[in-house]
């Protein structure tokens, strides 16, 4: 493994470190947690937490800020933070409206943030809970019950941080958050696996020319392995399979194409290429397109594309209102 | 070689048609050229021009907007654009107040642009040149006489794209351009080397437990090849290098750390907490940061340091003013 970094068990502290000291114009620690806050909070409203295990970066800490969430909460790499770590951010951010977690469906995280809003219910702080389940790649995974929430996560906490923003209440907010879990849909590829720090080594192993359909950003299996394709017959596949998932072929969407860490953008600009004379084939208008690695698998090969259901004008206006994050750019 | 791509020989028309296509509201493609135009041009300034060869994404066309690049000319992977292509950037930009071009210190690039520049001045298009050559590892290295021009760049476009919307004439960009040059040092940590698409293996090799200092942006040879040692091993050997290239130690620098396409933000995020720790341990304040793929090498696994003298406030603010474009942030 090669890697620069000290010890592997310091990696979250000294990565945590890293980001509120560089951005401390935008962002600050929590005392003694693993919380990174905005630091804007002239207008109260309702707050906006996320987070989960680490080595998806720019994911969550990235995208707090105005107009997008209040906190994030960092675990260990691949592992879902503890519930007093998470009842710390719901102190941190709540402004008397109440807080709503934005959580990926794993069975830890999900078993970890709902104590937390046990906890911080008792403290009189209301709470509500919207778990992102966009993978549609496999049903019950490694970690998962259902499907997985992965990088359509990112497009979750711009729509809500921006209503939020505008003032919607935490029922309001619940509600819509369920709406956009239900538009947003992905499905990745892998080129090649992560290498976790204290593991080192990488996660599953591929052939030279292998790739993995419907990988999940912790290395969770896949749905089919087969030789490397050109981009435009992955992009054919990865369309077809999220077009299909929804119920009926949406008219507009927004897409997402997400690196997975140690794929370069140029890779990421031609596949997004492919994907858009897909779509403009299908005659499914595009009104927002986003490239980059937003939810990574450390340094993993690969990427994923996420569609959102776009036929709500508003959504588009929240996905593009401007924000003050270190990484939504 | 396992990438995202069609054919290797379309990747820059692909990856070119990819942005503009995403990116439509912020830039577009000058007709029938490889020119990356930004779309905002009311109030008429000096244009500023720079590119290169690809491979480096999100440099150059990423820095295209309001505030920062006019345009970005895209030449093939690695190899310098041709000077017609430069000379159409140019046309395309000039708004009565003649054109900047910034060029990282390679000979081709050299060559060309300045071949861009008197084809421009023959047809009465005010034109000069800002060199870059930020890169203090080596001397007259693989592809260049001098110094090379690398991360350290993006920060010029940063600098200058701020001032040209401020009004500043085109001498006054050119004298403030060498200034912020001379101002700026960086030096690169390779520890795998990039693939370039159309030769389908790595550029050269390392042991896995091998790093190489002072690599350049296209797998020039570096100063000195050793064991993989730890990010604060690795920061001290920076800073200590960087900081000695100054004939006076400066008292305010900011600080870019740059990844060169495969190495996570995670590890970016822990090396600058340790440059950090070591600028403070030597009284040096930092008042910009800045963490990310900026001047990438394709998929290099690796990253650099730059540092750039703040003595003079006005640059500060410069660094940090908003812009439009796809990936400054």
């Amino acid at each position: 493994m090669k890697k620069i970094i000290n010890e592997p068990q310091n990696i979250i502290e000294e990565m945590l470190e890293g980001m509120v000291k560089s951005y401390s114009t935008l962002v600050h620690r929590v005392d003694d947690s693993r919380v990174i806050a905005k630091n804007q909070t002239e207008n109260a409203q309702v707050g906006l937490v996320s987070g989960g295990g680490s080595g998806h970066e720019p994911a969550h800490a990235g995208f707090v800020g105005d107009g997008m969430l209040s906190a994030a909460v960092l675990g260990d790499v691949f592992t879902s933070p503890t519930p007093d770590q998470i009842e710390r951010a719901i102190e941190a951010t709540n402004q008397g409206k109440g807080v709503l977690l934005i959580v990926k469906n794993y069975t830890g995280d999900i078993l970890n943030f709902e104590m937390a809003k046990d906890l911080a219910e008792m403290n009189d702080i209301p709470t509500e809970i919207v778990v992102v389940d966009d993978d549609i790649a496999v049903e019950d995974s490694t970690y998962t019950a259902g499907k997985r929430g992965v990088a359509g996560t990112v497009l979750v906490h711009k729509i809500l941080g921006d209503t939020a923003r505008s003032g919607a209440s935490l029922a309001e907010l619940k509600e819509l958050g369920e709406k956009v879990v239900q538009a947003t849909k992905t499905i990745g590829v892998a080129l090649a696996a992560a290498t976790v720090p204290e593991v080192g080594k990488p996660g599953f192993t591929l052939a030279e020319d292998e790739i993995e359909f419907g990988v999940g950003i912790h290395g969770e299996p896949g749905y089919r392995r087969e030789k490397l394709q050109p981009s435009k017959q992955l992009a054919q596949e990865l369309v077809e399979k999220l077009v299909q998932a929804y119920p009926e072929t949406p008219k507009k969407v927004g897409v997402l194409v997400n690196g997975m860490g140690g794929t370069p953008l140029m890779e990421q600009f031609v596949f997004i290429n492919d994907v858009l004379t897909l779509l403009a084939a299908k005659d499914i208008d595009v009104d927002f397109h986003k490239v980059g690695n937003y939810m990574t698998s450390i340094d993993m090969q690969g990427l994923s594309l996420t569609l959102i259901d776009l036929t709500t004008p508003a959504w588009t206006e929240a996905l593009t209102s401007p924000v003050t994050t270190i990484s939504w750019g």
